[in-house]
């Protein structure tokens, strides 16, 4: 079995390098290569995505990636700006569901935003498409505008679109999810304005008569983004597409008021996957030892278990997360009152002790 | 000047009556026509926006919207589906400016999901422009795929597109609104992603030099859906486009807790424009009498002011509002311990007496 590293930008390597330690003290097999990816690679090598690493990537079981992104990159042209690397990472890889969990980690309820009563015990689990819908969809580009009261001006488009298997493999791998939980997945869409949305609802309906002990509702995209709010732990499964998904994913993430703490899975229909911390890659906090390392812990925790078969030492990592927050470790983005406030570092040990 | 009156489905007819019986008082020179919109149009006329009903619309200075929607019509093609009308009339009227408060009320701020003093005198403005993006892109439509890993597979798919004069014009609405406000402008795009995104950033960009007293920053979708859950006093006027503001606007709204007195005007380049609350038709309560009237007799203020140049008998409207909420009157859905709850005629009966 094999891991590519990919550190990226701002605390990327820092909180990476946590796991890293984690992972090493488990003592299992395998081998572990690391590569530059984003901002990283283009002062480097010119390009936010290397050939060399993303054929690294390609011959690996699973990817640990820090973040990218940097302000400094701005003004490059969009090809070659830090977060290509993780399109082209999911394009090429096939990357199609993204696995993102909302949950409000007890100790942490009243960092949230919302009242604790809406958010204790919240675990949302939000399946998004990846390498579909607006994101990818062709054509695209600027041009003069061929139509409408505008003709003549300069226009830019993007295309919207998916295919009917592509809504297929994405909803099993909800509905799936689902079962392992709380049996209730709701499909978001706009099929009351867009095309694709509709051929989207249509295919949730289909697939979801396979699983009938499965609950299926369907939510316009404005009301789920309202319900999160209002009512959030209505919700257990969520799938929706690329757009939306990573509009309400993040939006989740935030009202568990827990997103230092927030894993991410991006699996192909193999078992290959890649995993992230879902929070950024944060360039004003970079480099000081502060960051929070237990999203990218958790990634790795993650990454065992759904790519390299290893459940039980998946288990070990997370029993030793929920141990440190039980000990009142807290890094700052997540440190109140009456808690131990530590580094980086510390927090990544302090994990390793527990394990 | 002529106001047509749309009342639509659901709660629509209780809540319009109260505005006009509040527009009624106050005595001012301006004709009054009603027409059928959306599922009670479909019943009467089979068409969700009768000819006649978009004639009168075009014919009138402004017009007081209710509420389309009903869960009975879902079987219905889509064109002829409720909500086709309120796509119909922006489109035909070229109401390309929708505003949307996003406030919290003083007296509501309990009913917020979030912790008060995260929203506490919240005072956004949404500036969602309304008659482009994907919601009109043509092409858009089935056909068996062109390329790809699915080639030959059914899609669905539509095209987001804008030209530079149509964001534009929205973006001097939201400069212009800003002004007038603490001058601050967050513009709303994806560009890291999408073509369309980039030449909105960049239209934002050249049109923020001419309001050099405004401060604009740009915000991706995703940042934007977690800074108003984390901390949405950061924002002033939000600008963005149709699909996106569709979304932030009903995230913004639900987490002032103040939904249900939510007023939005749109408008397009004369003076024309259409005012409706911010929430739905709620079938669910629809004819029980406990509707909260306050959204859409604030809407009629928000149409006297931009329409109907009477912006003195505007802030005579909101003055009462503001005044039946000191009283303590409250509908169902905004009630809380120690406030007095009405029904949805007995608060407009309020709001006539203070006047
Ligand atoms: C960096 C960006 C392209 C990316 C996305 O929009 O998918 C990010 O926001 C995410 O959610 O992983
Ligand atoms: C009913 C629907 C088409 C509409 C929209 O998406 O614009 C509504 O959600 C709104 O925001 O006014």
């Amino acid at each position: 079995m094999k891991i590519a590293v990919l550190p990226g930008d701002g605390i990327g390597p820092e909180i990476v390098a946590e796991a890293l330690k984690v992972l090493k003290v488990l003592d299992l097999k395998f081998d572990v290569e690391a590569a530059p990816v984003g901002g990283a690679a283009y002062d480097a090598h010119g390009h936010p995505l290397p050939e060399a690493t993303l054929k690294l990537a390609k011959a690996s079981d699973a990817i640990l990636f820090g973040a990218v992104g940097d302000w400094k990159y701005d003004k490059l042209e969009r090809h070659l700006r830090p977060e290509q690397a993780l399109l082209g990472l999911r394009k090429h890889l096939g990357l199609f569901a993204n696995l993102r969990p909302a949950i409000c980690y007890e100790q942490l309820t009243h960092a949230s935003s919302l009242k604790p009563e809406l958010v204790a015990g919240l675990d949302i689990l939000i399946v998004r498409e990846l390498t579909g819908d607006i994101y990818f969809g062709q054509p695209r580009g600027r041009r003069s505008s061929p139509d409408g009261a505008f003709a003549g001006a300069e226009e830019a488009f993007d295309t919207m679109r998916y295919s009917r298997p592509e809504i297929e493999r994405i909803a099993h791998v909800a509905f799936d999810a689902a079962r392992k939980r709380n049996k209730h997945v709701t499909s978001v869409d706009k099929a009351n304005v867009l095309e694709t949305s509709q051929l989207w609802k249509d295919v949730l309906t289909e697939v979801g008569k396979q699983y009938a002990d499965v609950t299926l509702d369907h939510m316009y995209v404005d009301n789920a983004a309202m319900q999160l709010v209002k009512n959030p732990k209505f919700f257990d499964v969520v799938v929706t597409g690329n757009m939306f998904g990573d509009i309400l994913s993040d939006e989740a993430a935030m009202l568990t008021g827990s997103i230092g703490m927030l894993p991410s899975a991006s699996l192909n229909a193999g078992k290959q996957g890649l995993y992230e911390p879902s929070h950024g890659s944060a360039p004003d906090i970079a480099g000081k030892g502060v960051a929070n390392p237990l999203a990218t812990i958790l990634s790795a925790a993650m990454m065992l278990r759904y790519s390299l078969q290893q459940a039980e030492a998946a288990d070990r990592i997370e029993s030793a997360v929920q141990s440190v927050l039980a000990q009142g470790l807290r890094t700052a983005d997540i440190h109140s009152e009456g808690t131990t406030k530590v580094g980086t570092r510390a927090m990544g040990d302090a994990v390793v002790a527990a394990i």
